[in-house]
C-alpha cells in the first residue's frame, strides 16, 4: 500500500526526553471528481479504491445505481481529460469489477503496475463518462442541492432532498438482527483496518450482511470518503440496493452517512460514536436502524429498534 | 445552550436487556454562507456562534483579516437575502465585538433573545457585505480554488494554492513553548468542552496564547467549523494574525486544519490525534510547527521542532 501510507521523520518527546524516528502517516491528496470532463467535486482522500469512492459519491448523490449507469470510468493525465486518455488509465468497468467483490480493492494497485507511474497528478483525477440516458449531475459541486427549496436551508429541506433523490425506501426492509451481531460489527471492521494499524488516522466503513459478515471494508482520512469507497464497491459489484445488509463506520454518525446510507438502500447503520440530531431525524425519516455508541457489549438505538430481535 | 443540543428518544441496550431512555445530541443543521447576497458555500454545522463560524471560513478563504474588512453580517429570514433583512437580524460589528472576546460566544444568544424567533430557517443563513474595496471570493464553493493549477490537483498544487492565498507567513515567528505547556493543551481544551460532555459527539478548537493561557473554545459537529468558529472569534476581535499564539484540536490535524491556521499566522497546531501526510507536508512549507498525538505526558513534532524549548 505504497501511496496509501507515508514515512515522515518525528521527534517523539516524552516525560523523560526527545527521540528523533520515523512515523507512518495516512496519506492525504486531492481527488478531482469530473463527469465528461466537468467537474463536479474535489475531495481530500487517501489515495487507493479512488474508482470506488467516485462510484460512491456519484451514488451517493442519486446519479448512479449500479455498473450498467458508469460507462467508463479512468484516470487522467491532463487538465483536458474529456478527450483521449493522457498519461492516465482507463479501464472498462468489466474489467474492474473482477477484483471488485474482493475486500481489499486492488484495482489501483493493478493500474500502477500496468501503467507507469509518472506522478502523482494523473491519478488525482478521475473522470466517469455516464452510460446513455443517464443523467450528469446538475449541481456543480456537492450540497447546492440543499439550496433550491424555497424555505431556504434547514434540516427539514436538507431531508426533504435526501427524499426526492432517493431510488428505494429501507422502510420495509425486513432485516432482523440480534445485540450480538449488532455488537460484533465494530471489532470485525477493526480487525480489518490495516492502514489504521500502522497511522492512528483513519475512518473506516465496512459492509455486512445480515448474519455479520463483512463482505467489504474500505478507510480513508474522510469520514465520508470511507463510506462512498465501501458503498461504491457494492455500486459496481452490482449489489445496490443492499436490502438486508447493514454499514458500520469506526466514528460517529452525521446527517451526510445516514444520506450515503438510504442513497444505497442500507437499512441499518452502526456507528461507533455519537449519532447527530439531524442524523437521528433522518434515519427515523426514512424507515432506517440507527445505532450509535456500539461498543463492547452495549449499544444505544436511535432508531427502527423494530430491527433488532430481542 | 438550547440550539446546540437536542434530546431525543433512544433505546439502551446491553448485555442483560434494553430500557428505553432519553439522549442529548449534538445539533447539526446546514448553514449557507452568503456574501453580497450571493451563496459561496454550505455547511454542515451545530448551530451556535454562526458569525464566528463565517469569518473564520471566510478568513481560512483569504478573503478577509480583520472585522473592517466585514461591513455587516445578518442571518436572513427569506431567500432575497441581499435586500432588507427579513425574519433574521441584522447586527453592526462593532456591537458584536462587544462580547466577541469571551470565550463563551454569546453572540446567537443575544440575538435570539434580541428577535423573535420563527423557526430555524432564518438563523441557517447568513449574508455578509464585505468593507468597500474588499474583493468577494471569486469561487462559487470552496475547494474549486484548488484545480486552477496548471498541472491539475495534486499536493504540491494545494500547497502552492494555501501560499497564493496567505497574507502572512508563520516561519519567523518566535514563539517558544515548554513540552509541559505543549502537553497542557488537550487537557485545557478538555475541560471546556461543555456540548462534548453531554454529547459524546463533538469537536473542539481552542486558541491558546504563548503561556498555555486558553482564550477562546468553540465546538462543532464538524472539525473544521470548530476551528472556523475560533479562529473567527479572533478575526471578529481584529487579533489576526496569532503570532505567537497556538492553536488545539480535539482530533486529527488534516490538510485543510493546517491551511486555516496558516491563514490565521497561528505558528503552532497541536492536535490529539494523528496528521496526515499532506498536513506535515503543507507545515513544514510553511514553517509552523506541527504536534500531534498529544496526550498525557508525550506527543510527537513532525514539523517545526525549533519551536519547542528542551
Amino acid at each position: 500500500m505504497g501511496r496509501v501510507t507515508k514515512r515522515e521523520p518525528v521527534l517523539r518527546l516524552d516525560g523523560s526526553g526527545a527521540v528523533g524516528s520515523r512515523d507512518t502517516l495516512a496519506a492525504e491528496e486531492p481527488l478531482e471528481i469530473r463527469v465528461g470532463g466537468k467537474q463536479i467535486a474535489v475531495t481530500m482522500r487517501t489515495p487507493g479504491d479512488d474508482f470506488d469512492l467516485v462510484a460512491g459519491y456519484l451514488a451517493g448523490e442519486g446519479v448512479v445505481r449500479g455498473p450498467h449507469e458508469l460507462a467508463r470510468m479512468r484516470f487522467c493525465g491532463d487538465s483536458a481529460c474529456s478527450g483521449p486518455v493522457g498519461l492516465g488509465a482507463a479501464v472498462g468497468l468489466g474489467a474492474a469489477l473482477g477484483s471488485g467483490a474482493a475486500a481489499g480493492g486492488a484495482d489501483l494497485d493493478d493500474l500502477e503496475a500496468q501503467f507507469e507511474h509518472r506522478g502523482h497528478d494523473p491519478y488525482n483525477i478521475v473522470d466517469v463518462d455516464l452510460a446513455p440516458g443517464v443523467d450528469a449531475p446538475l449541481w456543480s459541486l456537492d450540497r447546492t442541492t440543499y439550496t433550491t427549496s424555497a424555505c431556504g436551508v434547514c434540516g427539514k429541506s436538507s431531508i426533504e432532498a435526501v427524499h426526492a433523490n432517493a431510488h428505494w425506501s429501507v422502510r420495509d426492509d425486513p432485516l432482523r438482527v440480534t445485540p450480538d451481531v449488532l455488537y460484533s460489527l465494530p471489532q470485525r471492521l477493526r480487525e480489518h483496518q490495516k492502514v489504521f494499524d500502522k497511522t492512528g488516522g483513519l475512518h473506516a466503513a465496512g459492509i455486512f450482511d445480515a448474519e455479520g459478515t463483512l463482505l467489504c471494508v474500505r478507510e480513508d482520512v474522510g469520514r465520508h470518503n470511507a463510506v462512498d469507497k465501501a458503498i461504491g464497491w457494492a455500486v459496481r459489484a452490482d449489489r445496490l440496493p443492499l436490502r438486508g445488509h447493514m454499514l458500520a463506520v469506526s466514528g460517529r454518525a452525521s446527517f451526510e452517512l445516514v444520506q450515503k446510507a438510504t442513497a444505497a438502500g442500507i437499512p441499518l447503520l452502526a456507528a461507533v460514536s455519537a449519532p447527530s440530531s439531524l442524523a437521528v431525524e433522518l434515519a427515523r425519516d426514512a424507515g432506517m436502524t440507527l445505532a450509535g455508541f456500539v461498543r463492547g457489549r452495549a449499544a444505544n438505538i436511535y432508531a427502527g429498534a423494530e430491527r433488532i430481535s430481542r
